[in-house]
């Protein structure tokens, strides 16, 4: 590392951007808007992929996959999809290349057109709801529970890493029921499911709510979602799960026998997380000096560095660090020890710092005398001097607990200092520009208010909690009655 | 299950298409080129994944992610590299779509044109060496060990459910490394972590070998595969790795600072299997009654079926089937229980065969009262009577296990059987009509005559073995002199 990080309190946007870069989470690609995701961020995706697809096969679903490309006819089918994706689909219109006559390079063979042009998806409930019609004849093939691992296109004209890429990876999950209610608990169970990984596994605390009509998804009934604070006062919404009623499985023609002899359209939802993730759990924890992560999703939990000047020194430390390795790994903790010599132990404790490792241990021929281990936690920064006996690895294990649930205290601290009560538009309007964070506040419940507001304030309803509180009050723009507060912010 | 499936004898062809669609492994889709993999064949393409990614690891391996577009500028910088894939290309011109005009649906928006046109990957070796360019400075960066899961394109007018489809799953390896024997040692290794994989958990017995120069992949310097032999006598490649010498760091100038103090060219590698996998598995085992799958690939490994005739009884043999189950289950055993009243057990068996479950348990009252259960291999469809008792989890164990290594045995006896040895022509033509299978034979080494045999019998060089036998001879066409034999064969 050449330099520090810039700091939060200066420019948090510059932080966030170079911090992604410098520990090696992700980088921007030559292809406008996509990025690269390199191998430590990957690891740490790779870490919450599996954690999520445990989660969703314990609660019934099943992976398969469906095709990248979407005949463009097939968009327009649901109308308020088509309208909410129209302007930002990237168009395969050609199938072949042919060298160029001017004999540079190549060039489109304008003789390969398609008779349609292909869309590269930017979500596929058209796609699957098309193959659904296939496979549902009866009650008996319900509920259908299915989710896919996908890469997804949304043209974006302007990108951040992790945040907002034209390109990014998500899953989604694609689910057919026999009833309304059946289809309702189905979409709240998987907000449920993401507000259970956020927090058990992210150490992020998250609001549960319900979209505004103007913030749902394009082509559901209704909208949930799970919002998140970052540090810098700004909301960002970490997954949604979607109720899509019957709209689907009419623009798809999907109907099923009904237990009763009838014949019905089926009812549907979906639900979505993506490498956003990736922007939120790294905006949430860290600091001027790097990554903080939780240790359920560190890629390397524990690492070792080995303090010497000369090899013997090195060498009986490492015995002593392979010990340590072995009695780690026993109880599933990853470890990693460095014993490069390319590196000096301060450069290395800057690094690990920077990656976010969860606890370091430091190692050298005084402490082997003393039998003892110098133990750094990255959240809080703090050292302690650690018995080097059998209970060493015990201590770390529950050392790491402690930190995963200190780091998810301090944000749930974070988002409750961040969230405001404000009953006129002054407040409103000198919180969100002082303070930011979320803001309960009273509305009339109309798309033009929420539109002004957001207009004025550039702040939008994050949701309508779910544990809303029945509350008389006045919309604190137009003054207007409301039956209780919804969540406003500024947001990714 | 409406009736029995065709037979491969009659029509192998026809066999594989429907064994794939009623086996629900996967169908086509609405887009022309592309399938769908259902969840019980993805499932098997998962535990495919899951032991493929853990090998690579094991070698050193890190996962990223690379972009799904490449600028149609990368891929003319490798001159045969382009040659090679610039027929298939899916080419992405335009970023948004907007309602048509004539009020009815959307059109793609003339205004949205890209500057460049995009590619969707058909390989990324474009886009990742133009990222390599960035990531390596020095011998301290290298070996660079990268892989990636993706999907990719290369358009295909002719298509075959997994075979051949124009959208792909697969992993391709990248890697960088400082000098020539290194990249070759990692190119056989990739080759080698490919046969065992195919070997030990697919039950594919395979040749290793060095493809001729013509069908080398596009952009390397020399290509090595495993080639499999399929039940109709027709090969099938099923894995490929690439030496590609200097030839993509020349392309994009990635230099390194050598130990030396110099300034060279990276030398690279890259490998990959795909979704084609789950062809060759289903195409080498599997029968007329459907799958057969090697238990290491299994979803479900046993299938318990009660056989009953009153609510009674069922709960009995319930009972003892969850004893059974989690007697299993302990040993890491995957099973289900059927216990569905919607069909007869004989409607059971039918559909646990079509689907590959290696192992079948049959209780009924009569094998309560004995304390027995039948057990059916899926491979054999033969049936033994086994004791209710302590000892049969172990039996199943070791069932499976063997069950694992009679696949191997029946598939590589069969592949000995179906290769042969010629010195003819006309040996060569009839052992081709009328055998198929691999055939061995002398070859003059030129591209002209390798070209007239395809030509003449549809014949490929599937390699060259690596364990050719230095053996002088006379080419089968030209008579002109040979060094040894290279294997041909009618191929997927």
């Amino acid at each position: 590392m050449s330099k520090g990080l810039p700091k939060r309190s200066e420019d948090y946007s510059l932080w966030y951007n170079e911090l992604v870069k410098r520990a090696d989470l992700a980088e921007n690609s030559a292809v406008r808007g996509c990025m690269v995701i390199k191998p430590y961020g990957f690891s740490i995706w790779e870490k919450m992929q599996a954690e999520l697809d445990r989660m969703f096969k314990k609660t019934g679903h099943s992976n398969a996959y469906f095709p990248l490309f979407i005949p463009k006819s097939y968009l327009s089918r649901e109308a308020s999809h088509v309208e909410g994706f129209a302007k930002e689909c990237a168009v395969v219109t050609h199938y072949r290349l042919k060298a160029d006559p001017s004999g540079k390079g190549v060039i489109v063979d304008p003789e390969a057109a398609l008779e349609e042009e292909l869309i590269v998806r930017p979500t596929s409930e058209t796609v699957i709801w098309s193959t659904y019609k296939n496979w549902i004849q009866s009650y008996r093939d319900l509920p259908l529970l299915i989710n896919q691992w996908a890469n997804v296109v949304r043209w974006e004209m302007r990108t951040r890493l992790f945040l907002r890429t034209s390109e990014f990876l998500w899953q989604e999950g694609h689910t057919a029921h026999e009833t309304k209610k059946e289809a309702e608990e189905e979409t709240i169970r998987m907000m449920n499911v993401y507000a259970t990984f956020a927090e058990n596994f992210m150490a992020l605390p998250v609001i549960k709510g319900k979209k505004s009509e103007s913030e749902k998804f394009a082509g559901a009934e209704s909208t949930y979602c799970i919002e998140a604070m970052m540090q810098d006062g700004k909301a960002l919404q970490a997954g949604t799960s979607h109720f899509l009623g019957q709209n689907f499985a009419k623009a798809f023609d999907v109907k099923f026998a009904t237990r009763e002899g009838g014949l019905e359209y089926v009812w549907g939802t979906s639900w979505g997380v993506s490498t956003r993730l990736m922007g939120a759990l790294i905006m949430a924890h860290s600091d001027d000096q790097g990554l903080v992560l939780p240790p359920k999703l560190a890629p390397i939990q524990v690492v070792i560095i080995p303090i010497f000047k000369r090899e013997d020194e090195l060498e009986a430390i490492r015995a002593k660090a392979n010990e340590i390795m072995e009695s780690l790994e026993d109880l599933g903790i990853s470890v990693k020890f460095d014993d490069r010599d390319t590196h000096k132990p301060g450069w290395k404790f800057a690094e690990y710092e920077l990656k976010g490792v969860p606890l370091r241990l430091g190692i050298g021929p005084r402490d082997l005398a003393n039998n003892t281990v110098e133990m750094a936690r990255r959240d809080t920064l703090s050292k302690s001097v650690v018995d080097l006996d059998e209970h060493l690895a015990a201590t770390i294990k529950e050392t790491l607990a402690d930190i995963q649930e200190s780091i998810y205290r301090k944000a749930s601290a974070f988002t409750q200092e961040k969230t405001t009560t404000v009953d006129t538009w002054e407040d409103f309007v000198e919180v969100l520009e002082q303070k930011g964070g979320f803001i309960a506040a009273h509305w009339d419940g109309t798309a033009e208010t929420e539109e002004r507001i957001k207009e004025q304030t550039k702040a939008t309803i994050r949701c309508i909690p779910l544990d809303q509180q029945a509350e008389e009050g006045s919309c604190i723009l137009t003054g207007k009655p409301s039956v209780g507060r919804v969540l406003f912010a500024r947001a990714y």
